[in-house]
């Protein structure tokens, strides 16, 4: 049987090299990137990569060594040994290495870096025969002495880089000496013998002389990290899941701390906050990696380094910008590189893709597949085509050019009070006020006002102050509670679910962390991340937005906004699936056209019954006795409700709009205090016995899987009645208007569960919308549909496609019913089952593909083996989160519809699932 | 092409007949059984039967005759009156007939009879003739008139059998006759033209002389009546889907108004009331059919015949009990059938499966299968094989041994006030309270004292009071509800989701329908019917309960108890599954065995949560700040627990025992009142805010869906640490008492939606489990498992049987999740859903096979494509209806589990399903 490879060889020749770029898994990205940079010919000092299967056996074991793993590795060694010449711990001419970790995926947290190692009593002399240089012989040795005293012992006997920091202070003192180095080799080697007493004081055993022991030690401390609490902390955090473990990568030390002519760098092939596309770097010269990230020294900026004294600099800088030119070429993606240059002659220590902002992001992105400054307009090398650069940027890139965010810098040193999770985008900074009503007061006195809503939830009486706010913050619900959805929709700024808030709504306080904010207290909030500050911090605002939103002349010659345009382009040219919006209102549905929807997924009509006198229209509705009664309070309501659907039509001319019929239960039109109660009763004059009868009445135990949805117009009918006849009737009446408006409408009915329900209703739909088509003589073609958002209609879809002409699936309630989590509930359990990994995500952020979606596959499946021409789309939140998008292409859909303010993330994303295929 | 055929013809001869008793669906009942006496070579008048299917196409079309049927229908006639040798309407030799409805499922509501079709002014001088009794013809004319007034007429002009009535008892008055009978012909035919003016005065048109117009009319009513709104009604509260329609059965006129050696009357081979084996029934001599219903004369009683003055009726006699036998015997069911003789000559006009009640069903099931009655010892023939006898049950005939019940006549008489969901079974009389407290109180002041619970809702601290009462009735809450599934449980009447009740708890008074009942009124409830009466109906109780559950010696001597063990015997010899039950407590659990239960498939934990001081130390849990106070509180609990299930295994020595760790959410052990909150700060030494902040931070919106089942150990792992020591302590003590008792546990743990969920905390279990069994030295063998309630559990199933040992299914939670109904909630719209037929049935009484029936299917392939030995069972409340066990047989579980009391109607739908394969 052929024996598991465990440990690989690069460097030398392309031939000796085992591995290249595209095996990051095993080897981690620091020991693939060092192959693919070995296979390419670059300067890359020789070494060896032990796998993260190594790792993951390591871990399982509780710490031990695959056998095999041993075996390879002293095979390895050898290889390295022969090929340097050289030998570890050679007393002669020894073998110097650094021992690095390098997960896949880049993760601070892990162990780093030992430099050096080798090291010893003896070998140090022949160390210093080699280079020639007593000096650097004891400052590598001491340099070692520290940082694996720090590093690899540090976690097992407290033992830190400060301890040995304390004496370097002290002989500098002792001996006057300003800068590091100034320290002679004599005094360095003094100083090795403090530094090995230090380490023999905390660790109680002296300093290993045995290279073979100091490696193995290393490599254990290297493994032994990715099980940190820190490590697994930062892979939650950032959902980092399905790795192996952590490579460790063993390379040929070269030196940076060789006098004049030697130094060590970081180098950027583009500025990845900008997205500029001049190269960038740091370096310092006569020193090691550490000393340049450590700040001891204030590293010089690339640019200067043509101008150093010693003209070997000049050479260097030359080369080193041509090797970053064809490692971008080469990833065609921005480079993040490490050098080193010992005695004239440079070395790559590590490339990686760059970390950037999404403005950066963007900007790459088109830069590199246009070859032209979108800012100057020079050219540049073309590196990327249009598919690679839709393909090297995310949504959240997208999102930063969209939304109002905090400065970087300010937002640094901002302090951050609590955290909730980012339901809204942005950033939003304003007052605190605690009730709606407030905030839309304290905007109505004054139009700069700025206030954020914070309140325990929000409700649909809430939606005039949130639309007065900056920004919403709650307390409890999640990423689809009524603050989220209504926030997205508006693009507006919300954190919801911070728990730790406690508001006094009689005292107009809230309590964090102990410390009491009052109302008019500012507030700044991330919603992009969740963080809460206290105070101001100062923001952006998007030209995107006021480009397209506002159409701002100035904003569209902004080149972030051409930048937006460019990535849009290419978006629409690449995607297979229409994009449409959730939007309830003309306004809304302008913004989301401006934005590229191709028509309206979801049109919500529980909103429009808030807007102004109409509520009491439908509190009539629900106090009414009888059919009659009830008929005649929902007459009030038709007028109003065709006529906006008249507005929504219009802006949506020539594209779909589908329209849900009314979906939330009834309670929610009806109010909960006393006082609103007794002003109910009054206005409607009836008896305040009779509303609290009925409020109580309209009480659910668990109103989510109540009477809501289809069942309310199966019990009621007259409301089907109404609203359909307000959709066609607005529908006819736009359609022969002077100017003849192109109207789809699509009626879809939600909730439905069983085949006999839409019956029912469609019925009534089509019968009413015949009536209204006779009557007005206008030929309107509508389709009849319906969510699919009840587990039962996905199981059973094949039966109610006999009578939908259309599926939308509703996700979010799938979501809740699949999993059984109340999204309004799941707070309380699901910050633990992030933690415990037993769910990878918010499944309410990003989709279930294991079990919503397949639920949804099999809706799309069995549907349409009854009607293949069915139209399937999603109107759940998920229509905007990428990674569902991508989901919803493969599943077949035609659709997918999100927020206004989140159609340009999910045409990037739809584009991505067809270039993936 | 062949053409549809409508019309069938029977009688005569085998060879003339076209149809059987196989053919009930489109012949009906009525004239799939004239077809089988007639191949029976029985004295069956000849006739025609209308197919069903030409019902259903005069509905579908809105009253059109399928154009074949019109056809086909002439030809059957004409052969009719070629083998009767007389003509419809004829002057000289007409044939009569008469025309009766008759759908496959015997359906009152509809129209009936019409008897003497064919007569007219004419053609009854002819009848005269041929009947040679001028008395004969003109009471058959008067007749006639009568019923096609009546019936035929009488809905679309409102003519009533009054109308006729009246002049009817005017021309007694007249001519001072007593009975009709007395009536001359000439006074006779002076009625007919006086009936022949009150036709023509409501219909407006004379009194049609053309017998096919006659005909043409009298079917169209009958087809009419399928759609009248008592009809549907009847066929909704019977829950009769799927018929076509109604057939028409023309029928060949016999007499029985022909004199002394004539009469008419039915007959039931066994009493359908007791069960008991001799044939009886009722005849009017000289009499048609109607008079026999009408109740006008009193009948006499079968036995009375061969006394008879007219000595053919002593034949009569004889022939009419061989042919009842050998009907019994072909139909193998009792029969109830309709006779009339001519002339001394018998006709059987009608066969089919006579009504019982329960108790009479399961006598003729047991005597008919073992030839014994089992009241006297006799022997009789044995006409059923065991298997057949079990298929001639329900699992109602069983109920009612099972539970006390009213007196059928005093029940009668009674009065309902209000009527909800039959949620208990078995009859309840008691004075009315309204608080739980309340019934403990009166019934430990008093044991004999009765009282009936009357509550919006129930909740586990009610639980004592429950017990306490004779029966509980709730104006909310479905079929599942907290009230239904504990009275369920211990067999207790419960009426559930009563909507109109008008409960004020401050008064202490019940208002339905505007009458006002107070505390201390008497009640009765009849839990299978779902009926609220006011006052006392007297009660029989079970003699089935006294022997199984009270052990009494001499109700085992009882004939009732006899005949249970007798159906419970041969239920076991057949069945293939196993039935469990769901019990909680050693109490329950030797009920439940003693019905014979073979295992518990559900011991919820959360009953003993409330037990005594118990409920203070889950309080102190809830209130506990950190994970050691969580501890401190839970070990409190953890001896307690442990005893229970001490108790409830030894109770199920050598059975298996499913234990379901805690599943509901907290808050359900906190109270709500201000009052208990201060008790409870008080009790716990906490500031009264604490309790009311903590009560408010368990707030769900929807509870169902929210921080509970699984999702609770997870963030409290104590919680399942405690229940699994508590679960295998108790095993361990128990196996090595002195007198070993043999465990077999199963942990089952709830609410599981993912497989991480599940590997987390059977981690726990296993650890736990394994340190008791280590700690007391004894090997009990376990195993852990899992509820499958979630539809993502069961759209996963194969990645949870990875880790799970067992599914369970919990098709409560799967229905409440599957549907999207809550099944608290579901009471506001389920009665519009089964009135508008959206919904067969109640999806929490019986699975929902095309839905919740499919994700059940899914998780046993997917479980056991992983598992192929996975134990799959079924614990929610649909362990216990007959149609939802015969899917679990069909689905592959291996045991059902139900309430104790529904265990021997499980055990009897186990066998039924396995006998049908």
């Amino acid at each position: 049987m052929a024996q598991k490879k465990y440990v690989y060889f690069y460097g030398v020749s392309k031939e000796l090299t085992e591995g290249d770029s595209s095996m990051k898994a095993i080897l981690g990205g620091k020991g693939a990137n060092l192959a693919e940079m070995a296979n390419a010919n670059l300067p890359v000092p020789p070494g060896i990569t032990i796998s993260t299967e190594a790792c993951a056996y390591y871990s399982k074991t509780g710490g031990k060594y695959a056998p095999e793993m041993e075996k390879q590795l002293k095979v390895q060694l050898k290889k390295l040994e022969v090929n340097m010449g050289k030998k570890l711990g050679d007393p002669k001419n020894p073998l110097l290495v650094s021992v690095r970790s390098g997960a896949a995926v880049s993760m601070p947290g892990m162990m780093d870096t030992v430099l050096n190692l080798g090291l010893t009593d003896k070998s140090v002399l022949g160390f210093v025969e080699q280079c020639g240089n007593e000096r650097t012989g004891w400052d590598c040795y001491r340099r070692f002495i520290d940082m694996f005293g720090d590093v690899v012992m540090g976690p097992y006997t407290g033992l830190t880089h400060h301890d040995f920091e304390v004496e370097l202070e002290a002989i500098k003192k002792k001996y006057r000496a300003k800068e590091d180095t100034d320290l002679t080799a004599e005094q360095l080697k003094e100083l090795v013998g403090i530094y090995k007493k230090v380490y023999q004081n905390k660790v109680k055993k002296p300093f290993p002389q045995d290279p073979i022991e100091q490696l193995d030690l290393s490599i254990r401390a290297v493994f032994g990290s990715w099980g940190s609490e820190r490590a697994e902390k930062y892979r939650q955090i950032n959902k980092i899941n399905g790795l192996l473990g952590t490579a460790v990568n063993i390379c040929t030390m070269v030196f940076g701390n060789m006098g004049a002519k030697s130094g060590t760098g970081v180098a950027f092939t583009r500025d990845g906050g900008t997205g500029h596309s001049k190269p960038m770097g740091e370096y310092l010269i006569d020193a090691q990696g550490e000393d340049v990230v450590a700040g001891i020294r204030t590293p010089r900026h690339l640019d200067d380094m043509p101008d150093e004294e010693s003209k070997v600099w000049k050479k260097v800088h030359t080369d080193l910008l041509k090797i970053m030119a064809r490692l971008e070429k080469h990833y065609k993606y921005p480079q993040d590189v490490e050098f080193t240059v010992q005695e004239g002659k440079l070395f790559m220590l590590q490339t990686r893709n760059a970390k950037r902002t999404g403005l950066a992001g963007v900007r790459w992105a088109v830069e590199m597949a246009t070859g032209k400054d979108f800012y100057t307009g020079e050219s540049q090398p073309k590196i990327l085509t249009q598919k690679e650069a839709l393909m090297s940027l995310s949504g959240e890139d997208l999102e930063q050019l969209l939304f109002p965010i905090f400065d970087i810098i300010a937002e640094k040193k901002g302090k951050v009070i609590t955290a909730g999770l980012p339901a809204g985008p942005g950033a939003a900074v304003g007052k605190i006020v605690f009730e709606a009503a407030d905030a839309e007061a304290a905007v109505a006195k004054n139009a700069d006002e700025k206030v954020v809503l914070v309140r325990h939830e929000t409700s649909p009486e809430d939606v005039g102050g949130m639309w007065a706010a900056q920004g919403v913050l709650t307390s409890t619900g999640g990423m689809t509670s009524h603050a989220a959805v209504v926030a997205r929709g508006w693009g507006k700024c919300c954190i919801c679910g911070a728990g730790s808030l406690k508001i006094d709504y009689k005292e107009k306080t809230v309590t964090i962390a102990g410390k009491v904010y009052k109302q008019g207290d500012w507030i700044s909030l991330n919603g992009s991340t969740g963080n809460v500050y206290a105070g101001q911090i100062p923001t952006q605002v998007s030209p995107v937005v006021s480009a397209v939103v506002d159409g701002k002349a100035s904003a569209k010659k902004d080149p972030i906004y051409k930048m937006y345009e460019q990535v849009s382009k290419w978006s629409d040219a690449n995607r297979t699936i229409n994009v449409r919006t959730n939007a309830d209102t003309p306004k809304d549905s302008k913004a989301a056209r401006s934005f590229g929807a191709e028509g309206i997924g979801l049109c919500r009509t529980e909103h429009m019954f808030f807007e102004g006198d109409r509520i009491w229209a439908i509190r009539e509705f629900i106090l009414a006795e009888d059919q009659k009664a009830r008929k005649a309070a929902l007459a009030k309501l038709l007028k109003h409700q065709q006529k906006d659907f008249e507005g929504i039509f219009k802006a949506m001319d020539g594209l779909p709009v589908t329209v849900r019929l009314l979906d939330p239960p009834l309670h929610e039109f009806v109010p909960n205090s006393k006082k609103d109660q007794q002003e109910m009763a009054k206005r409607l004059g009836v008896p305040l016995k009779k509303v609290t009868e009925r409020v109580q009445e309209l009480h659910e135990f668990n109103p989510m899987l109540g009477h809501r949805g289809c069942r309310l117009s199966i019990t009621f009918p007259e409301l089907c009645v109404m609203q359909t006849q307000a959709i066609i009737g607005a529908a006819c009446k736009v359609a022969k208007a002077k100017k003849p408006v192109k109207v789809l409408p699509e009626i879809m009915i939600p909730l439905i569960g069983t085949k006999a329900e839409l019956d029912f209703l469609e019925k009534i739909v089509r019968t009413q919308a015949e009536a209204v088509i006779a009557k007005t003589g206008v030929k309107v073609n509508y389709l009849v549909g319906t969510m699919i958002e009840i587990p039962r209609a996905a199981l059973t879809a094949d039966e109610i496609a006999e009578t939908a002409e259309f599926f939308s699936f509703g996700t979010n309630d799938l979501t809740q019913m699949t999993f059984g989590y109340s999204r309004d509930d799941i707070g309380t359990f699901l910050p633990d089952y992030l933690n415990e990994k037993i769910l990878p995500s918010d499944p309410f952020q990003h989709l279930d593909q294991t079990g919503v979606g397949q639920l949804v596959k099999m809706g799309v499946k069995l549907g349409r083996e009854t009607r293949p021409d069915l139209k399937c789309g999603i109107c759940g939140e998920h229509g905007g989160d990428p990674e569902s998008v991508k989901f919803c292409v493969k599943a077949g859909l035609n659709y997918v519809s999100c927020s206004p303010y989140r159609v340009p993330i999910a045409r990037l994303a739809a584009a991505q699932a067809a270039i993936k295929g």
